[in-house]
């Protein structure tokens, strides 16, 4: 089973059929024009595909008969619709691109391998005949991990769509592990693996539309990560189809023979060749879950909270802390047009006398365990979250927060068509530059919104929270909403884009946590990596791609 | 602090002051011979230094003001005692090599570089004069780690040795970390991060005499390597001095800004570059340490339990699960000479009634914890195990092993006196394979050592044991005693060796879980890292190390 991609929508998130709860409501757009200290917002709609012109395909006849040859008839398209949504991932840049009809290329062929042989014979060909290779599993990318970049020389360019290699292999539940083909989509794996009693327990919010080998490729991370590990982390082994051959890495549970190469799979975003399938470490399907929510009076609180659990060892599945901004955003957000109630007055003087009336900070922590684990661990977290001032609000706002997980990016269509920006950028550093980096980034996102902005004096919202946590650190995720300048929408957020990630990069965070390095992160990756990192990255690329036709000019090489 | 070199054995293990329990015994020689199947042992005694000639230094003149010019004159060493200390690591082969004389090669000299900058004027050195460079900490390599060999074209070869780089340099208490200067010891690193209350907890058997640099470079790990992982688990980032450049690798403690290079420290041997100083995670020094011991009865339902406990998700630091002859064997060894007791028949009428008497396998199983969480721990696993067949007979051996787990490498220098070989070898594979895996190498080795007995019906002991496991596999420990064939020992090893490696490679194991590659195993790396594989482990060497100088011939490239 795959999805249909006449479902999805080809220049936005998810399903067309998903229902818009924005649009039709005026005072959502009033408040947010108040917020943005905008005087009125405008509409800025996205173009329909009959409006918009794909660059012809440069695909010979030739070798669209041999990839025809290859894979058969049924696995190659050219039509209009696929190619658009082929296009690009679904960044905000790429979204802008692509409502505009802005789109500078788009691949000439989709072509769906059926199998490793199929790949193999297609990078083959591509090397023979100077085509460029995107890999793709569910065309999420939100770094510009599939811009279709042809390296000179290089006069087609086809997206190679692992969605038709989508088995689970193979379930070891007494090693518990698990292999499956890597175009395998989110709510495929997991079902195939919870009807044998396991789980892979990666859940990113990309989960309903991306693929196994997309969360390895792009190093992701689901929302319960603090359980079950990033991609780097439950990845076993791979089965990589390079141009310079198949390479199949070491499959043990830790060994000494030399450097652990699956290791450069993770993160290779189709750089270096084509996961074709993969190995990974499963857990038991957890039979409870157990969501609880709390409130700090500062950032700070909750984070040494959060830091506490993830160096307590208590066995944790995720945690959120969100900053102020986005505790007010959301609780704000959500009760738009409601009248003034009981409850509300209730809940009002219950944060008044605990100290949270003007300032807090929303922790969401989420347990699971077949047993009686999950409330047992989430006990325990409550009892050093209460010793460190945090205040327990009970499972609710936790509970409404995990039925609309997947539901975030759904919001992006509706405010770019009333002339709203938002985009999300992440990352990630040590525990004792957790804030300061908060701060920073935040200060910087803040400070070129309002330099970009559309009319002097209008302004950006910047929310940020902690998602991800480790021993030594944790991921700072921040969206950031703003008012669209029409005029040069690329180069406003471009301007956002940068300073954003300058100041990641000057203040000891990585450019990114989980969503990748596509384009729009390669030109930090140097500054991250170092000289000797980038030669190294090279040397890989010229290795296994030596005529440069994986997914060009993606990682910086 | 350091260890002062006077006060080891240069052709054996550890302090020369260590006392000798076994050779005055008869008795246990008496044992040995009946357990071999050996009609009499022969003393085989080790050369005295004075009896040694070492391959005079090939190190020019100009080269060795040069490099005396860089680091001083004190930290440039030619002395016979201390080339002899650094002919070789630690292996059989490397002892039977230094006992008998026939030494092929030793470094030209000793150098050890105060700082980064001393280690890149060496390299660069080394590299315009066409020296290769051996790095080392403590020379503990058993895989043939530190053979002195020498690429085409180079005349000299020197021991980057450092010992004398061993300044602990910094603990961040928030994040958990520390940085550590590569050439520490185990002990000076313990004692220095134990003063600030943490520690890495990284115990190999080689603890006292290796050194931070060295387990990461060859991917060690300890025994709580349960709770603290492997080297590379608990490696957050090196400074690696290439001759191609310093490599800082990346610093963060999660990213997905392409693959972690990191990973390519761990397990590079000195192939690549000197890793000069690393940051490590560490965690609170435990205050509470639990350990005890268990029977079962059969390896098979240990290593059930072990995988059980490995998946529960339980904070256990270790668990060592001895086979049915390492068990007998201990025990038996333990005993030797000793009289009937009472204590003696009371225990063996216990065994008995729980159906252990003819055949057992020890488990031991340690825990550790800042407060009550070591014995919650224990109290938990204990649970299990005991559902799970095993029967619990107390602390006392868990703390007797514990209180002799750096002794066991002691015992090979007066086997090896009296005729006997000794060695260990190790894999590691999934839970699913582990008893089909121990069956096979176990097979091999009693096999190989019939084949290549001194005399007819002459036999080997193997004994075996997991000491290290994951939720998906586990790594197995092999212990092979028999007795030396005078006239042909490396020959008489080199069979036996072959022997067990081949069986792990045919059935699904690595070469080597935590001893590493080095020249030992080099062999069956390519069978394990593929085609693909070794040509990313020779595009590395060539662009980090282009002119090959860094510890030729180890890993295969």
């Amino acid at each position: 089973m795959t999805i249909n991609r006449d479902r999805l929508r080809w220049n936005g998130w998810g399903l067309i059929a998903m229902e818009d709860h924005v649009s039709s409501r005026p005072e959502v757009w009033r408040w947010l024009e108040s917020e943005l200290a905008m005087p009125a917002l405008t509409a800025t709609p996205a173009l329909k595909l009959e409006q918009i012109n794909l660059p012809p395909p440069r695909l010979s006849a030739e070798a669209l008969a041999a990839l025809t040859a290859i894979v058969g008839s049924a696995n190659v398209v050219t039509a209009k619709e696929d190619r658009a949504f082929h296009a690009r991932g679904r960044s905000y840049a790429d979204l802008l691109a692509m409502r505009s009809g802005a789109i500078e290329d788009a691949p000439d062929a989709i072509v769906y391998p059926r199998n490793s042989d199929d790949i193999a014979a297609i990078l083959k060909l591509a090397g023979d005949s100077a085509i460029a290779v995107i890999p793709c599993g569910g065309a999420t990318s939100v770094v510009g991990g599939m811009t279709p970049l042809r390296a000179p020389g290089q006069t087609a360019l086809i997206a190679l769509d692992m969605t038709r290699m989508n088995r689970l292999i193979a379930v070891d539940r007494q090693s518990m592990t698990a292999t499956a083909e890597a175009g395998i989509y989110g709510p495929d794996l997991e079902r195939a693996l919870q009807a044998q009693g396991v789980t892979l327990g990666h859940y990113p919010q990309s989960f309903e539309f991306s693929t196994l080998g997309g969360w390895i490729a792009a190093r992701g991370a689901g929302q319960q990560s603090n359980r079950y590990g990033k991609a780097e982390h439950w990845l076993v082994s791979a089965r990589v189809i390079t141009p310079a051959g198949a390479w199949a890495t070491e499959e043990y549970p830790a060994s000494a023979a030399g450097p652990r190469l699956t290791d450069l799979v993770a993160g290779s975003e189709g750089t270096l060749g084509v996961i074709a399938d993969a190995t990974f470490r499963v857990r038991p399907q957890p039979a409870h879950r157990d969501l609880r929510a709390y409130l700090f009076r500062s950032f700070a609180e909750g984070a040494e909270a959060v830091r506490t659990l993830a160096q307590s060892g208590i066995d944790i599945a995720s945690m959120r802390l969100s900053d102020e901004e986005e505790t007010r955003f959301y609780q704000t957000f959500g009760r738009i047009g409601e009248a003034p109630s009981f409850k509300r007055r209730i809940e009002a003087a219950y944060l008044r006398r605990h100290g949270l009336a003007e300032k807090r900070c929303a922790l969401i922590v989420g347990t699971e365990g077949e047993r009686d684990e999950a409330p047992r661990a989430a006990d325990e977290a409550r009892r050093i979250i209460r010793r460190l001032n945090g205040l327990y609000v009970g499972r609710k706002p936790a509970e409404s927060w995990y039925a609309g997980r997947f539901h975030g990016p759904y919001l992006r269509d509706p405010l770019m068509d009333h002339g709203v920006g938002v985009d999300t950028l992440e990352t990630a550093t040590r525990w004792s530059n957790v804030e300061n980096l908060h701060e920073k980034v935040r200060a910087a996102l803040e400070g070129a919104m309002r330099a970009n902005a559309p009319v002097p004096g209008a302004r950006g919202i910047v929310m940020g929270h902690i998602s991800h946590s480790y021993p030594d650190g944790a991921s700072l995720y921040f969206t950031f909403i703003f008012p669209r300048r029409a005029s040069d929408e690329m180069a406003q957020w471009q301007a956002i884009k940068k300073a954003a990630s300058d100041a990641i990069a000057a203040h000891g965070g990585t450019i990114s946590h989980h969503h990748g390095a596509g384009c729009d992160h390669a030109p930090w990756l140097a500054g991250e990596k170092g000289e000797t990192g980038m030669a190294i990255l090279r040397a890989l690329k010229s290795t296994l791609d030596p005529k440069g036709i994986m997914n060009p000019g993606k990682l910086g090489v």
